[in-house]
């Protein structure tokens, strides 16, 4: 191709390689933290888990981020039963050195009136597609709702039935399968409406199902791409890197995905609640002090900071009276 | 203190102490992470030296917790006369092990008619007061402006000069000194309208200067606590951490401060800017794509993809045109 004269040549490619690398040390990095960070969060699930109550605050504190993907009938579910949240790498787990980026993410609630399961936990795996496209997919997962009480409008239902179809038939981008059409016009309907934390689960991708023998295929094809660009260009690479630009091509399946930002949710769940959470959890007793005006008790100002056991036994009072923007223990505490 | 029954029993130091084992666990990470980096920034310095407007192309596209900060006369120096950012830890080099949340944040300029610095360079310090706050605090940096050309109104200058006063003074927090009296006038007078990006300069602290001395005597005392405080947690300490809602009390030196984000700004050029500028300079040819409008010539889609070399010729010829919303080079690449 035609270059300019007088300017000096820094292809495209050079920049991406030394973007390539900065992401090689995320790696690295992120592969540490997991394994520095797990005694930390083990001591703080044995300690939050003697504080009632303790995920929903965090949830009511969280950024808009989180929160807006949170509706007012999921956070009744979520400050009545949710138990626990966890955040694990399976592929950084039993000693495997796998890509730090692929999450998975378990809610535990207690029994309830919505739905049969305990544990409700999605994978997220990074993969890499054999047009260069890189991101998490999701298989969607069934959430066993009690009769009339499905928050999504079978909109996960829908994303399951049609999975398992595409996996029968060997083609997870068929169209022609009856679930397809089903699920199409369901998403059509409701996905404006329905933006239900719990639809979330039945996410799949931002773009398609990528499997895990197509990814090994495409980062294998890209390492040796790499190893062997490493001295310049070839015009033969572009056909290798995913184009964002070309969007509404072959590869899309947006017309059937429940939920339209299911990798930024995962993610800001990860990254940003979870390593958080004690601070979102503190937020949340702020705000609490704040809304409900408690500043009637006297008290000594030098009780009321560290060494004061947190109000549990009042936030167990509260319980059935919180919904989401009054939640949480009235306080003790009172500031000019 | 009064213990509810039946209630198990959760102390805010536990929790506190859990945060401080993360906060560790980053310390750690980030000394890491700027270690195993160091050559790839060494190698992108080296390829974005190569490209013109490389940083002023990165500032454009920045995201709004960034831009806020950069008004329109500042994007005309940025603009025209910036030559490159540079962001160190000045607290891990030279092998040092220090804490690598202090920033060097530099910006080299070409000689131009608005300032005789060639390079405005500001150190922010990663400090604990005696009350237990922690936060970053910099010395203000004078900026040499040509006659009548100061952007800041004589905010950074007011700042020097209290702040020189104060060290005379043997008190930095003096408010007796005449420079104190002065610079609040200035900053009550200006600090509304004049958030000139030069501004930041002159910033001290979002509370107080702590010195490095009171720094290391604070965080001495601290760790000492903390080792003691272990199997237990005792009233006694409630003096020692630092209130965020006690704001108008004798540690704040906001009147005369003339900047009302400068640890924000820094965090966000240091932690958001700088690791992904490649991404915003790939971002801001993008947006200079659409905005232009260049969509008549014809083209050849294999051609344009990686092996591309950056348009530099016609970026050099756009120079002088170029304000902050239209920036950048008109492209080759027209998309359908």
């Amino acid at each position: 191709m035609a270059e300019e004269q007088d300017a000096p040549q820094v292809s495209y490619e050079e920049l991406a390689s030394i973007e390539d690398q900065f992401e090689q040390i995320d790696t690295e990095i992120m592969r540490k933290q997991y394994e520095l960070s797990k005694s930390a969060y083990a001591k703080r699930k044995e300690a939050v888990a003697k504080i009632p109550h303790f995920w929903p605050l965090v949830l009511e504190a969280a950024p808009p981020e989180i929160d807006q993907f949170i509706q007012t009938n999921d956070s009744r579910i979520i400050a009545e039963h949710l138990l626990e949240i966890d955040v694990t790498r399976p592929e950084l787990d039993d000693g495997k050195a796998g890509n730090p980026r692929s999450l998975k993410i378990s809610f535990k609630f207690e029994p309830n009136d919505d739905f049969e399961d305990e544990v409700l936990e999605k994978t997220f795996w990074y993969r890499r597609a054999s047009d260069g496209w890189t991101g998490l997919v999701s298989e969607p997962v069934k959430i066993n709702w009690k009769k009339d009480k499905d928050l999504t409008e079978g909109l996960t239902d829908g994303a399951v039935k049609l999975f398992e179809a595409r996996k029968k038939a060997g083609d997870m981008m068929s169209k022609t399968v009856p679930e397809y059409a089903a699920l199409k016009e369901k998403v059509e309907h409701w996905s404006a409406m329905n933006t239900s934390f719990f639809t979330w689960f039945g996410w799949i991708s931002g773009r398609r199902w990528v499997s895990a023998e197509e990814s090994e295929k495409a980062m294998a094809e890209h390492a040796e791409k790499k190893a062997n660009g490493k001295n310049g260009a070839t015009e033969e690479d572009d056909d290798e890197e995913y184009n964002e630009d070309e969007e509404d091509d072959k590869e899309d399946d947006s017309d059937v995905e429940v939920h339209h930002a299911g990798e930024e949710f995962a993610i800001s769940l990860a990254d940003e609640l979870w390593p958080n959470a004690i601070k979102y959890f503190t937020d949340a007793q702020e705000m609490d002090e704040i809304s409900e005006g408690d500043f009637e008790e006297d008290f000594d100002e030098d009780d009321e900071e560290d060494g004061e056991p947190i109000d549990i036994a009042e936030l167990l009072k509260e319980d059935k009276k919180r919904g989401k923007s009054d939640g949480g223990p009235p306080s003790k505490k009172a500031k000019k």
